[in-house]
């Protein structure tokens, strides 16, 4: 069987690796992809070029995909008829957005039973599905003291920050460069965040990295006296299963780019020596572009339609 | 007046750095370089190569500056003919290196008694450097909470590790690539930073950024109730004044390319939102090599010969 | 039919390149890849680690891939007992070693013939790859003016130079940087270039990128008066069709990062005004690692196999 | 004594470092620096801040620099009242611009003549700096080839393509990247080139680098039968002498880090080997920012004012 599905909005960082990871995926086929201002320039899809969004082209696949600017994607659900089921890899229908009803949020691994019957999916943040990932299984088996204070120092690549030309985006000023932002606890996402991890005091500080692509999220976790890296991983390992998209290190922590270019979430744990009451130190790394939006939207559409989970994921980075 | 100086080890990147800031001084000139790996190639100072290590030559200056692999200035200290004044830019004479009686320990800005006598001057890591003068005015005026965690997420380029080949520094190795290492509070810094910060519970961890120079760190302090940015500002600048090395930004935080190429160490810190009991989030940036390393070098000597602290420091960045 | 291969050398940036490209294959299966320095770390195919190299076990499978240091296969090949096929990816049997009529050379799209039914092929060299498959097809037609200078000037990624440890290579010596080096048409892969293109006058000039990986070289041919851009692109095109390999531009010249990650070799060229006699620029683009190494080497093995010459290549590029 | 200087344009690259390199003159003194979307943030220089430009302003000082978008300073130079004299970085006076009777065209080393008395001089571009200080005295002397092709390859940093933000030099696009622009010998510096080189047959081809700063340009010289590189050495020292800021090398050829952050211009050369009728291989190194603009600029305010050339231009690298 294999299905129509389109994209609005397919030539910024996200909509050309979604186009990507699409193309080799043989249950798909990609009708359109539309990008207001590249119509007619080559997608990364051989024989497809951008086009204009039109309401009814949109309204004809099974799947729609939006890869929009954040603030655009709630009216486009709106005004296209009955038909498409969609997946929303903005922040319009995220947790915190207000319109979180409409929508089924869709950490792949966590929401199957609400995604797979949804009509629209509202695909997670890139750095909420580090932080969430990581904490969840934690805080559901009690080794997580929410007394003290959780601290995620992330570090992203640029691409996270869109396509869009902007002077602090530029080469001259981010190579050789490195700096917080978002300071404060103030980070947009930090309502998705919230929103799923009750009870937890969480502190987010992200930085900009000099790569394209990647996140790495460094956790100060504050942990129930005796809790073990091995319980961590145990509690990890029992959600997430130890042959899919989310890969636990036996040991050690993992570094960007064994994850970049691929849809694989790596999750490690340290032991930290000479603090009392006790912490452990979690890394979660992932691609921005991969599990963070493109990857993790495949396997909520592969939900959708009853395929298995990770299907036409990648998991080999170069 | 002119003094006669000498560098033991200056074909790494500390050595190198360190010449080309001796070169600026009006104050010194520089009898001799060694470099076992690079006798009679250039150094940085023009007309000067690099020679063999001697003995009688290290004895003949006013100042002898070692930039030796760590683990191999002690002896030299030892085997050297009386005379000169060291500077030891290894970790030989540290804090917590069991040599630490035998020097002054000289972070510049706090320690100019000890070292203004002092024959032999144990040059501060460039972690502790940040972390140190970051969190010691907050501590002692009564700003920091000793009684929960203190965390802090540093990220270094790669001159950090030396210039010595090894696989993982290659540059198809480090480009668009970010990893913490030295995990579990096991940073050989860590050491240093308690000898001088008594009391404070510290997680130190440490990441390796794709950049060639500079520290950036990230501190999660937890703070007295009621401690507000303002309140941190003053005790910094009450400690370090306002037109030194020690930078304390009005508002926002300091990013790495603002102190690359030069000896300042910036200070910033930012309210945190939502969190409680309170914690700040304080963000210290400087060159390693800079004040991390030939900076503060450049800094002792000059309290060693009854020069002003920060003669010849180099404050604009490129 | 699967069939059995193996990889000598496989943990060099080829080695780890090939063993992900022959785990994209589903006509063979890896029986081994060794590694002197790395035996019991794993490789980049999932459950296989490397081993260190024995006789037999290399003796045992149907393609041997020799992915050594330099100078070190050409016994192997001698030791080797009858048996496996080889695919020497090192510069020993090429064109110019003194052993080249022991093998096939195997530009893959020119000498399938010879490739089809040899015991032993010699991968080309990456710069000879871009360089030959430009130039040959503008020689045989004619198009090419063999009494003045053809200069080819290349800029490779620093993967080409291998991932032995040398300071040279070290991230803060690559990093900003670019440079000429085998200046004075002195490069050892020019034996390989004039071995093929006969007549032609050539210098080839090669510089290091800081990247990791891909190369772009871009020629000044001179041409027979009268020939142009069109009629370039119809010699290779006639020579190479248009789904294969190797891609011909209809307008403009390739970049860099649309063939990084891929085993494609793509093709421009552009009209030069004002320029009496006559030239055209050419540009070629391709990963060293892939078209210019592992991807060759495995259009080779396809063809000893009698598969499909562009069985399982990459096409798409992150 | 102290002169008075302004700065139109100055929160560009070019901008700003023009005002580090003002802030090093101890004979100069900055009035103003412009800029029109950076009003009132801060400038390089320690207490001063943007400002709009004005007119009355502009004229009060003793030199006026213009690092305005090219185009539009042909229009203040009308406008402002007499009293400056004004050094111009943009293009809008330089040789082909229409314009050049009106100023005198600025390489400093060889046309201080003109540009001492001078009211306007046009202070040359980024690539022809490279390629003209390269040639001419190889041209003069009769050591070129002219009835031969000259082809410059050059590459230069993204600093030479302004702080404007567009998407083509946005981080993501130019990390890992590199690619030939303005092809087809089409590149708008030609026109200065030629104007300097009368009777060169001149193929110059640009590329983009994925660094910040500096140009690389490889020139294939057609020489007189008979040249040495001892020669051409002998012809640029002639011209340039052997300790100002054009450094001839005595072997080997430049690259780009060691003239990062100076005012140098390097040159080296090597013989080619293999090719009848013979060419050298040219190599000439400079910042673009630095020889390629500011320190040019400062260069010919030193003429002006009757100073030495070379007064408080920078000789190291970091």
């Amino acid at each position: 069987m294999t299905i129509q599905v389109g994209v609005l909005g397919g030539s910024g960082y996200t909509g050309r690796e979604l186009l990507r990871l699409l193309d080799l995926h043989d249950g798909v086929e990609v009708s359109f992809a539309t990008a207001r201002s590249a119509v007619g320039s080559p997608t990364p899809i051989p024989g497809l070029s951008f086009t204009e969004a039109e309401l009814d082209r949109a309204g004809s696949v099974d799947i729609l995909f939006m890869c929009l600017p954040h603030g655009t994607a709630a009216e486009w659900v709106t005004a296209i008829p009955e038909g498409p089921r969609i997946v929303d890899l903005t922040a319009d229908h995220r947790p915190g957005s207000g319109r979180e009803a409409k929508a089924a949020y869709g950490l792949a691994e966590l929401h199957a039973d609400q995604v797979r019957d949804a009509r629209l999916v509202a695909n997670p943040g890139c750095y909420p599905t580090g932080v969430i990932f990581s904490l969840l299984p934690l805080l559901e088996e009690g080794l997580l003291d929410t007394g003290r204070l959780t601290v995620a120092n992330a570090a992203s690549g640029v691409t996270g920050a869109g396509r869009s030309p902007r002077t602090e985006l530029l080469f001259a000023e981010v190579e050789a460069n490195y700096k917080a932002y978002g300071e404060g606890n103030r980070h947009r996402h930090l309502k998705e965040m919230r929103a799923c991890l009750e009870g937890v005091q969480l502190l987010f500080q992200p930085h900009l990295l000099p790569v394209s692509r990647g996140i790495l999220e460094t956790l100060t976790v504050p942990v129930v006296d005796g809790v073990t890296p091995a319980a961590i991983r145990e509690a990890w390992t029992a959600r997430y299963g130890t042959d899919g998209a989310i890969q636990v290190l036996s040991r050690g922590l993992p570094e960007l780019r064994t994850v970049v270019g691929t849809d694989l979430l790596a999750l490690g744990v340290s032991e930290v020596e000479g603090v009392d009451p006790p912490v452990a130190t979690v890394v979660a790394a992932l691609d921005n572009l991969g599990k963070g939006a493109a990857g993790q939207a495949v396997q909520n559409m592969n939900t959708m339609m009853g395929w298995p989970l990770n299907r036409a994921i990648r998991r080999t980075s170069r």
